[in-house]
């Protein structure tokens, strides 16, 4: 039972993001990665239509005997997790309640800056979960577009992604943000650069870290942590369409080769 | 007859620098302009369901009774614009034939650059289109990522802008380009940028322009154009979804105010 491996899912790579994390806090755990490569990105889509297609990778993942299931997509997460959790028994959870939580217990001013994809700052995602903990602290968010192109172009740490997140982010600290939230599976690449503008009294609160332990804790609950280490873990990864760049990028998001990439016809769950 | 206007169609937003040209190429002419702002952006779907958007698109202008379309997007000019025109009796016409056959007849050296979206660039399809005209010239073409934000931003002309453009294309003036299709409708708002980086001696060809003179020329042989100018031409601005920045971007790209947006349910088309 315990053998069984966990299932992440996102909408394209960022998820490996999450993966990393999740290796590294339960290194012992089989894990099977599905990124819906096909149909990113997600956040122009309509929440029926990232239901139906949270549903699949769902689906997909369950016909490989998972025994619990992050979703590694922001938008993903905002807009299909509580009906994932309403249809499925095993434990789902998504990347935004550990990331939520994290920052409004860092806060000590109750001024939270949140960062993401357009899609996600519309969303409110992050609003409405710091709010449900703590309804005064004071959110800053912004949205931050020429960052996942930054990351996939491999240029997080040039002049141009700290020119860039100069622009971005000088609003949120004049504003007196203590925490910001890293909102979009890309953006734990920009750490350093973003680090070095805000400073080291802004604490960066990466939710991928967070949504790990979450999940290391709920497996450990429910007694679902793999025991048996004699046998090394194994790592699938699954895309819907294969993009050139998807082992080269993944590599520098996972820092961990990423080996035989495999085809799932996604829609067929 | 005449008075009928002129269907201009893309995507999204980027639409309106084509549009810009035509306005000043036909200042006379009255034109609806659509842009599927619900949908966009195209880059990521399929053939089948970008000829469905383009299909529909076509619809609602000629419910408009317009007497001419221009297909304002790479995307959907490449994945579409044959079968429109098997479909539909009215002059349709893309914006790759024309940026292509003046970049064809403007390099001296057979060395062309062609700059574009990921999609647009791996669509090949200024290569097919230059490659009909004259097969000895050589393409060097390159995927600009970070440009549709940048100028989305409104950062055409800052330092990032600038070192970015230097990133992309130090490899094609290296390889020694003596003409660069700017083969995205968001480029034009680079020119400046672009030029300052490539120099005199490397001609940049706008299809937005290129395609406007096609228009043009197209309309004068069909006597479709509009004579009386005793009353100002109506530009009408539909959307199927209004962002927030629409008007504001817009304005930045049509260098004109836009009143007026109307909401359209493209797909009951």
């Amino acid at each position: 039972m315990n053998d069984r491996p966990i299932g992440v899912f996102d909408s394209g790579l960022g998820g490996l993001t999450v993966l990393k994390e999740i290796m590294k806090i339960l290194p012992n755990e089989n894990i099977v990665y599905f990124g819906d490569t096909a149909r990113v990105p997600y956040g122009a889509r309509s929440k029926e239509t990232i239901i139906k297609y949270t549903f699949q990778a769902i689906n997909f993942l369950m016909s490989k005997n998972v025994k619990a299931i992050v979703i590694a997509c922001n938008t993903a997460t905002a807009r299909s997790l509580k009906e994932a959790n309403e249809k499925y028994d095993i434990p789902i959870i998504g990347v935004i309640e550990a990331g939520a939580r994290t920052a409004a217990y860092s806060t000590k001013n109750k001024i939270v800056g949140v960062i993401g994809t357009e899609g996600t700052i519309r969303s409110k995602a992050y609003n409405v979960e710091i709010g449900k903990i703590d309804k005064e602290i004071k959110i800053i968010d912004k949205a931050c577009p020429l960052f996942v192109p930054i990351v996939e172009e491999g240029w997080s740490n040039t002049e141009i992604a700290s020119l860039t997140a100069q622009k971005y982010l000088g609003e949120l600290i004049e504003q007196g943000i203590d925490s910001l939230v890293l909102g979009c599976t890309h953006y734990p690449l920009l750490k350093r650069t973003v680090g070095e503008i805000v400073g080291e009294n802004i604490k960066l609160v990466n939710p991928a870290k967070e949504t790990a332990k979450d999940l290391k804790k709920i497996l450990e609950n429910k007694e679902l942590i793999r025991l048996d280490d004699s046998i090394k873990p194994s790592y699938e990864y699954y895309v819907s369409d294969i993009p050139e760049k998807f082992a080269s990028i993944g590599e520098e998001f996972l820092k961990k080769e990423i080996q035989d990439i495999k085809n799932v016809e996604i829609q067929k769950y």
